[in-house]
């Protein structure tokens, strides 16, 4: 094909090469079309398909929102009452898969989470089948079905995983999954081998919803790249988990409430803000977003959560008087107002799964558990019409070297 | 920062959207600066740090090779040495990993890989100190040793994880490395537990050598993308290796030794290769190659290697007659000259595998395995100036859909 010239808008940084100027990170670069979802950073918003994250938070549940996620309505009561009931059959893991797991429980739970779906996706009969008509190029009808089938079980399976987990890391056995409990309840039980209390649920229901998507960070389109060369569905969510564990993606609620701890008092929220916005101070955890430049929409609603959370079982570690207080100096505070930097999801979304008993290293984990949905949802959009992703490199050293022999260097 | 237009140039498909132009899968896109590989298509010439590949093929080897990638320049004999060293000190696994494979012994040896990755990962003492760097942003001289050493243990720990998979996947008991063999050697003792014919183990040396980098394909790319976000070197190679899986990068080297097969005798050549060139008939496998528009350096290279090997071993299946017979009739045929389609490396690096007994399945294993150094070598190139990778994606859905109840759907 003949060479075009294409004007790219970025407000990244650009970097000189002799091949041409280079955008950083592809930031602002397109990669395709999408209706999944979009966010207006500057107003603050988030929809989902259309719908307003505070609409779907208020009014949804996760499996819902997964649904609307993956296929593109809203569904009917029958549609809903289906698929949650495939849904629970596929909570179950492959027995090797479980073994997978039960060897890295002294692991980092981000480490099991990326082996165990590679193992799950090497055993999933329907991904052999769709492996095999792909490596022949096929994806029709027949393969969609497949792939759509393969992608509910994913969003299945991840909790699953993430509770089995946990219990082999305490020396537990593990809890089986139970087809009375919805998905954020199901979850909690695993964990925990009790009824969770149903607030407790919904904050995990609640944090699924908010976090089921959000466009194409980096652990998105590492699910893409992988993706666009027909390998699997499951290897494209183990490199996306493989990117979210990455400090720059995932983590920062870990951090805020790990922050939270130290402070230990509200009294010293002023002192803390200040010393943020000396230079070269520690960063505020949990504050400021590279593309929300107004109040995070979804911190608006956790936080609200995280308030009638503490409000039912107390606040014993301050976590949300802290937090509020910290908001509070943010908020008034020029160095942030000029900045536009308001607090985001993770300053909020910690506090809740402390209380809930919920280990830090989980944190991220569950972030996964939610985005799943998000990453089979945009592998499908993508394969609609795929094309390998093939980047340059500007090569910028020498050229025909000499070899000289070991024994004259 | 204010925004910039980037003027960029591709020879890739455009596709069209309401915030502009999207160049599809970022064909010629450029994201960085490199000095590790460099390829001329038009000429047919690859250089890996300045040196022609044909010359490192003659004279080198992957050990020699992978440190030239790793770290810029020939080592000295000194420096060779220690790394050698080094490597076999490396190639032992962790007892978990070791688990990991064998759970995953009834499965294709990719899913394994990646598992194993991971798994060898999460329990990598040096990986878990540098995890730690770089959840707070650390990453200097310190580090960055950390990082080499991290990088020469994946070099060294591919091929025991192929080869115990091998081994499970046959119901054998593992062959533990041997520490007076090179890394090609002992590749295949592991494999098929005695000491391997010379020209055997050169054949997988040429091989590794052939295969150690290739500028940005998926899989180097995947790696990018993980590795920005500052996750770890294991996870990156997993994402890697899962977008190498994909049968649009690795696997067509299987392929052709399976067409091979089926033709059974060179006396078919002629209308095999007729029936490739008619609208809609079968492409033929191993020619053509999107950069080389030459022949690839790289197959001229392996089939004087399989012509060697079969002139020893005998060519019982045919397969390099085969070859050899499809080969003349497309480098005379006017639809491949016209198009410029040659053979690539694929249409003769399957030949002697299959000769040495190496099953399909472990092709694109052993592709992995060379390839890793030139995975984790991008990584850290780019980890010297990094950003996380965040491109976007243009919204075309609607905004504002108002929730219905799901009893008045
Ligand atoms: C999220 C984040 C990376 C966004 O980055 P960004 O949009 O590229 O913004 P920058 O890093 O360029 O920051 C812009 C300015 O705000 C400052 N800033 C950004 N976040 C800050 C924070 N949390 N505390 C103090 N100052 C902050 C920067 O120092 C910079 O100041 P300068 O202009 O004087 O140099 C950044 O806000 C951050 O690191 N936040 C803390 C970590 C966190 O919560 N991450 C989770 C995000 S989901
Ligand atoms: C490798 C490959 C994808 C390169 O693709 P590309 O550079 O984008 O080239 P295109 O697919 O656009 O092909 C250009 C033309 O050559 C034809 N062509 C390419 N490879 C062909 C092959 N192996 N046999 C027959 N025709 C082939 C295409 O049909 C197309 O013809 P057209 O112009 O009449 O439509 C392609 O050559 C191919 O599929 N080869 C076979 C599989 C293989 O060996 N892959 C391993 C590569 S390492």
């Amino acid at each position: 094909m003949s060479e075009q010239t294409v004007q790219v808008k970025t407000t990244g940084k650009i970097l000189q090469s002799p091949c041409g100027p280079i955008i950083h990170g592809l930031e602002d670069v397109l990669i395709k079309s999408t209706s999944i979802s979009d966010i207006d950073g500057e107003k603050g918003i988030l929809w989902y398909r259309g719908y307003r994250i505070e609409e779907l938070a208020r009014l949804s549940t996760y499996e819902e929102v997964s649904y609307l996620i993956l296929y593109g309505r809203l569904p009917t009561k029958r549609e809903l009452e289906d698929y949650i009931n495939r849904m629970k059959k596929y909570r179950e893991l492959h027995p090797a898969t479980v073994e997978v797991i039960r060897n890295l429980a002294k692991a980092h739970p981000m480490f099991a989470l990326e082996a165990a779906v590679a193992a799950e996706g090497a055993y999933d009969e329907d991904n052999q089948k769709l492996i095999e008509a792909l490596s022949v190029g096929r994806y029709k009808a027949e393969e969609k079905e497949l792939a759509y089938r393969i992608a509910e079980k994913l969003v299945a399976k991840m909790p699953t995983i993430v509770a089995y987990h946990y219990r082999f890391s305490r020396g537990l056995e593990v809890v089986r999954p139970r087809d009375d409990l919805g998905h954020a309840a199901n979850f909690l039980y695993m964990m925990f081998g009790r009824e969770p209390d149903p607030l407790a649920s919904r904050g995990i229901d609640l944090y699924l919803i908010l976090h089921a998507d959000h466009e194409v960070p980096a652990s998105t389109f590492a699910a893409h790249v992988v993706a666009s060369t027909l390998s699997d569905l499951y290897s494209s969510v183990a490199a996306a988990i493989a990117a979210l564990k990455g400090p720059l993606h995932g983590g920062a609620n870990e951090m805020a409430v790990r922050n939270y701890l130290e402070i230990g008092t509200p009294a010293k929220a002023k002192e803390i803000v200040e010393a943020a916005t000396k230079p070269g101070g520690p960063k505020l955890m949990g504050v400021g977003h590279r593309v929300y430049k107004a109040y995070d929409p979804r911190a608006k609603i956790f936080k609200e959560f995280s308030r009638d959370y503490v409000a039912k079982f107390g606040d014993p570690q301050n976590l949300f008087a802290i937090a509020s207080a910290i908001e509070q100096e943010v908020l008034s505070h020029p160095y942030f107002q000029q900045r536009k930097l308001y607090p985001n999801v993770d300053f909020w979304s910690g506090i809740a799964f402390y209380y809930m008993g919920i280990p830090y290293e989980y944190f991220t984990p569950i972030f996964a558990m939610s985005r799943v949905v998000g990453w089979v949802a945009h592998v499908l959009e993508y394969w609609e019409n795929n094309r390998i992703f093939r980047p340059r490199a500007c090569y910028i050293g020498p050229h025909d070297l000499q070899y000289i022999p070991l024994e004259q260097r």
